[in-house]
């Protein structure tokens, strides 16, 4: 068979040829939005990569900033920096400063891609960027603040729009190594520094076409993809490149991702696909209540990041909006399971069952669980244990090692290489994940784990809990022990005793896993993106901070 | 991203771990079909591999063949020779016999699973087959005719239940390289020797990745696939790996290709998508025209290996199966072109225009159109000229060559490595495909080409007409010129001139591609699969033997 490099030049040529037709709409928020077609993204793409090379002088495999919302020039930067060679690097725009400043040192990035109505945000950065040279803004949006940083950090800025003018509107990608670095993404972790996951032409070659596969999200080029789930996160799940290999047109909402502006896109721009995360689609689904529009040609829709609500998953199904889920993560490219039900339960009373869980594995994604003593546990869709996965989108070690000494975590990699997921769940005999908690969560007692997660849930159904959390403290017998610490609604007088006998009630929770230690706290403790922050209580009780009941 | 490599022993352990419960069901002629689960067949394919390793000492990337309908034993070879690191080497029990043993020797053969209904094939062969050391024979069939011939050869006769009987149901399947050989195929051309296609784990992986995505044939679980086109020919398309992959279940004739049992398995076991090649079909339409059944299932059928005829395709649409052409060849794996109408013309008169085209290239198949001068021509559906791909599931040259020298013979593969079909044709601009005509037969008439299909397809439109074969014939002016060869209707009395003159009216055909040169003849010779065999029309022209009017 020829050796044929799958490369993301590749995916842009077939994109712009066989479905020059196709478009990005880009919604605009004043009336009519911007559209432009593949044939065209595709010569843009080459005019960029030709400013790119000849004017900015990007050589070699240098990283390539975006800062950027869900647009059409973010896709044509998707296809341009790494066709030529380079790294495309999404900025997260949604992290504190101090991140972007510390992630933008570490990739080296010379080069960022910017909207104009970001500039708010990068202008400030610019003085600590030390190994930025040039800023290039594309779309509307006050440039004036730019101009002085700029000048103060002696920083270039040019207009996208001139500096890709008069370029060729094609150009002669070079054959890559399949294996060579294509884009990068940090994630942001809780603790310690952000972790660069490099992307390569091959994983997001072989990715793409998973995501075209039927049993995925199964597009085709009748469907618009309503794309909410941004460019900067994990390459957007994947959708940019994989529209470009089958034609599905794509919607991008640039900065407009409050519920009214998705609710217009979607009344007005009719697409039968949406990607988002759960907390986007809830503000959806109040806007929808409240005013209801013609929203009947989004049929399907993904939704990852975290697990959907059953009561979101079913009024979505209310509105003809078929919930999918699919569970991944910055590591994984991101697709790692997609929810589709088995033919067995089409059409009858488990499909939800299965809806609800993560989903299945695809072709390409070998999975295992770990239990708490490191045995590979069954696929019984009982014993809980830590995901692991492998495969040929799922990172192998993080930016910046070498191929003598990679960088490798232990907590993150395997002796032999898989990917320690920090998830821990169950999976089916039929290969479907099921997810429990986070392994950093999980209470390790006496040899057994207790999902923190199952706890919580179960404390928060009890009418007089407003919030619950609950964490890992140590025990001399067993090891760790879980810790209840509890918010109670206003002029709630439920006491421990009748909390833990809830719990132990209609078989909510088995004997062994109830917790003995009890707290009433007045808020629990949240990062910055909302998630509950558990090194906080697990620290206040460290210190005794906390005032604990014994049962 | 983790080097994993696309092998096909992954493709089995998923589809026999996340897909275990569905099924392999094969015809048996006798009431009640064989069932058998992907899980059964993933524990199959690992005691045959034993079986072949330990018993029948197959070693290295040793070729293991098989004589085989499609089956579920034929299915558990597929997964198993190429997993443990052989090479499946696919025999096509429809060459002639003398071809078969210069295949099996050219291939170095040395066991050969068979079919019992096959023996009466093999068994006369065996003396030949010097190569052969071990026969194994699975399903219904006399083996008696057998034993005689295996003992005179000095070949060891197995059977295929006792051979894996009591072997491990698990394989520590190698890590192989992605890039090995996996399963072979010869070309059964009209000229020259028989050339081995050699494919390797990473074409097959990907090939099936394209097979399952949406634009594709894009099944899902909840399909049942009627795999006619034999196991023996390209890989049965790539279904059986294909639907490893996804979980979609397989019905397999077996032997049973006639139009009554083929009409009786889609209305008993309610297919709902099949694969064959027209001439299986116009014989299905027949039968079910004379006799109907509830076929409803049947939704979908992917025809290829010729063109579907619009009046089949038509007769079928208002059965409610709808057809869908695809192009293919051995050495492109075979999916190269498949016509789903594009988006816009779905429910427009455009729609049937598009599905008669042979259709659209995935992402992953590069194309491009020489003329006859060796010039690149554009895509406008106008510029005919010979179809040159490439792509990672393409062929990049022959068996039996060496790295150093690889067998690539100048009429199949350009100097840059693309592989000539041998098919002329034009690409319109949204890339559809529209072959007109073979290579070999296409007119080269002062530089520019005429097509003898294009000829032939007007001629026949005569009433008058019943058949007609129109080849080049060297020409001092033009190089060369059509010669048309007409068989007349009984009871006939057109003269040349009445038939030049209609190919001429209506702008059927263009005045300057007209043939001058014209002769009856009492049938069109034919290969021994049915085609024109128009060497044999160009050599009588030669030798002076056919009685020539000129006009």
């Amino acid at each position: 068979m020829q050796d044929v490099p799958l490369l993301i030049s590749r995916i842009l040529t077939h994109g712009s040829m066989i479905h020059g037709t196709s478009q990005v709409t880009t919604w605009t928020g004043d009336g009519e939005p911007h559209r432009r077609s593949y044939a065209e993204i595709g010569a843009r793409a080459a005019q960029l990569a030709h400013a790119l090379r000849e004017d900015l002088g990007v050589a070699g495999d240098e990283r390539v900033a975006t800062l950027m919302w869900n647009n059409a020039e973010h896709v044509e930067a998707y296809f341009a920096i790494p066709s030529m060679g380079a790294v495309l690097h999404t900025l997260n725009l949604r992290l504190p400063p101090e991140q972007l400043v510390w992630i933008v040192d570490h990739a080296a990035d010379r080069v960022v891609l910017v909207n104009g109505s970001l500039i708010p945000l990068l202008a400030p950065l610019l003085p600590h960027l030390k190994s930025l040279e040039h800023v290039v803004v594309s779309g509307v949006g006050d440039r004036s603040a730019l101009a002085d940083a700029a000048a103060q950090a002696q920083v270039r800025v040019h207009e996208y729009e001139d500096l890709i003018a008069g370029k060729p509107t094609a150009y002669d990608w070079p054959e890559l190594d399949e294996r060579a670095a294509a884009a990068m993404c940090y994630t942001s972790g809780t603790t310690g520094d952000p972790k660069g996951v490099v992307y390569s032409h091959r994983s997001i070659y072989l990715h793409s076409m998973q995501v075209n596969m039927s049993q995925s999200m199964g597009l085709t080029d009748e469907d618009t993809s309503l794309v909410v789930v941004p460019q900067f996160h994990v390459n957007a799940w994947g959708l940019p490149h994989a529209t470009f290999m089958t034609g599905v047109n794509m919607l991008m909402p640039d900065r407009f991702l409050q519920p009214v502006p998705l609710a217009e896109m979607i009344e007005s721009e009719r697409p039968t696909h949406a990607a988002a995360v759960p907390t986007i689609w809830q503000g959806l689904l109040a806007e929808l209540l409240a005013k209801p529009r013609d929203v009947s040609s989004l049929t399907q829709v993904t939704i990852g990041g975290s697990a959907c609500p059953p009561s979101l998953m079913e009024a979505f199904d209310a509105l003809g909006m078929r919930v999918c889920h699919a569970w991944g993560m910055t590591e994984t490219s991101p697709l790692g399971t997609i929810a589709r039900p088995p033919a067995h339960a089409v059409g009858t009373d488990e499909e939800f069952v299965y809806r609800l869980t993560q989903g299945r594995f695809p072709a390409g994604v070998e999975a295992r669980l770990t239990g708490p003593g490191g045995e590979r546990l069954p696929w019984d869709g009982e014993s809980a244990g830590e995901l692991e996965v492998r495969g040929p989108w799922i990172a192998g070690a993080y930016y910046n090692g070498t191929d003598a000494e990679p960088l490798r975590p232990a907590d993150k990699f395997s002796e032999d290489g898989w990917l320690k997921t920090g998830d821990v769940g169950t999976i089916s005999s039929d290969g479907f994940l099921t997810l429990t908690d986070r392994a950093k969560d999980v209470i390790k007692s006496g040899g057994e784990w207790i999902s923190s997660v199952e706890l919580e849930n179960a404390l928060m159904s009890h009418p007089d809990v407003a919030e619950a959390a609950v964490v890992a403290v140590p025990d001399d017998k067993w090891g760790e022990r879980p810790l209840a610490t509890v918010v109670l609604k206003e002029g709630s007088t439920a006491d421990f005793d009748t909390l833990r006998d809830f719990l132990a009630g209609e078989g909510r929770i088995a004997k062994w896993q109830l917790p003995e230690r009890w707290t009433v706290i007045e808020s629990v403790p949240k990062t910055s993106v909302g998630k509950f922050d558990k090194k906080v209580l697990r620290r206040q009780y460290a210190e005794g901070a906390l005032d604990i009941t014994q049962l």
